[in-house]
């Protein structure tokens, strides 16, 4: 199927415009890797745009910046030196939560979650950014530490045009049934099978 | 599994540093979303890293420039003028090579797609590039205009440390059977299922 095509007739009454402009919510889940890999790639794509993008690492980055945070904060000097793309402001929940270095007790991982979550709500209702990249976000939500219902509901109910892309494993039937794009990612081969180690560059 | 932790033992008589530096071949195949934009996003994490990226765009972007293409040049910009990161050089087939365009008959499109091949064959004899992102390089072999036992025997004898990002739908058996890593991308939900048309800074 060629780009911009459409295999059926949409029957939704929006012209092709607001079609074009329809807000999404996309899901990367699946054991596979490229999860936020492709998070990080919409953020590239929208850059170009000059979208506001807001990135939240719910997981991962408690011990180190990965590669994509230094180059999605280049992008956001260079946006603020020349005008060109859109600004990019990255929240690592890993450096004020701190679940994953194994300090504290899982109450005050919850709470940093919950904390996290209220800031995204805060945001979207604000209409602060075009796009959200909410890494890892499948896990709080798993644990039981941020509530499904209200995720879904805040989603739904989000004002203005904001997509929002939320990755990890296992996400809830409930986030599934609202995706406008949900996309699995399945792994056919990985080196960490045959002991391979992780890898600067490609790993983080 | 934690990040760079491996669940089985190598056998494979290498140190943990040569097996965190062995170059690897990325297949990113399957019928959803993220193939590409995935692959982008390991451009982004090269960067970084101050890798040299070498793109090449197989089939898409011979109509619009995507917004990869000019935030990775933008990165590009970056490194030349700060240092920072790594340089980015942009090879879109689809400018030289007419065949999304429907110009040209299908002997010059197999022609161009071999043109392409051969000089990705240069650069990796001459280690022009640590990073190889082949977009959509899946087509022109399932085709049969570049041949898969090339791009495999190739593959299997390039020198020195180059990883190379191979995606499209229906990759060959064979280039699986070489690759390292190797994720399928399955789509869950689209909204071209109901008639959603692809839109700016999602879809481009």
């Amino acid at each position: 199927m060629a780009q911009g095509q459409t295999p059926v007739t949409a029957e939704d009454g929006l012209t092709t415009r607001q079609r074009r402009t329809s807000p999404l919510v996309v899901v990367h889940s699946g054991e596979g890797k490229g999860k936020s890999t492709a998070a990080f790639g919409l953020a590239l794509r929208g850059w170009s745009q000059g979208w506001s993008i807001g990135v939240f690492q719910f997981v991962k980055s408690a011990k180190w910046r990965i590669g994509e945070e230094t180059a999605l904060l280049a992008l956001d000097e260079v946006h603020r030196s020349t005008g060109q793309g859109g600004p990019v402001q990255w929240n690592k929940m890993g450096s004020g939560w701190s679940w994953s270095r194994k300090a504290g007790t899982e109450e005050d991982h919850a709470a940093d979650a919950r904390e996290g979550w209220a800031e995204i709500k805060r945001r979207l209702a604000e209409q602060a950014h075009t796009l959200y990249v909410l890494d890892e976000f499948t896990y709080p939500m798993k644990w039981g530490w941020v509530d499904v219902d209200d995720v879904v509901d805040t989603l739904q109910s989000r004002p203005g045009y904001q997509h929002v892309v939320i990755t990890g494993r296992n996400p809830d039937p409930r986030l599934l049934s609202v995706a406008d794009v949900a996309t699995e990612m399945t792994k056919l081969a990985h080196p960490f099978d045959r002991g391979q180690k992780g890898q600067k560059g490609i790993e983080w």
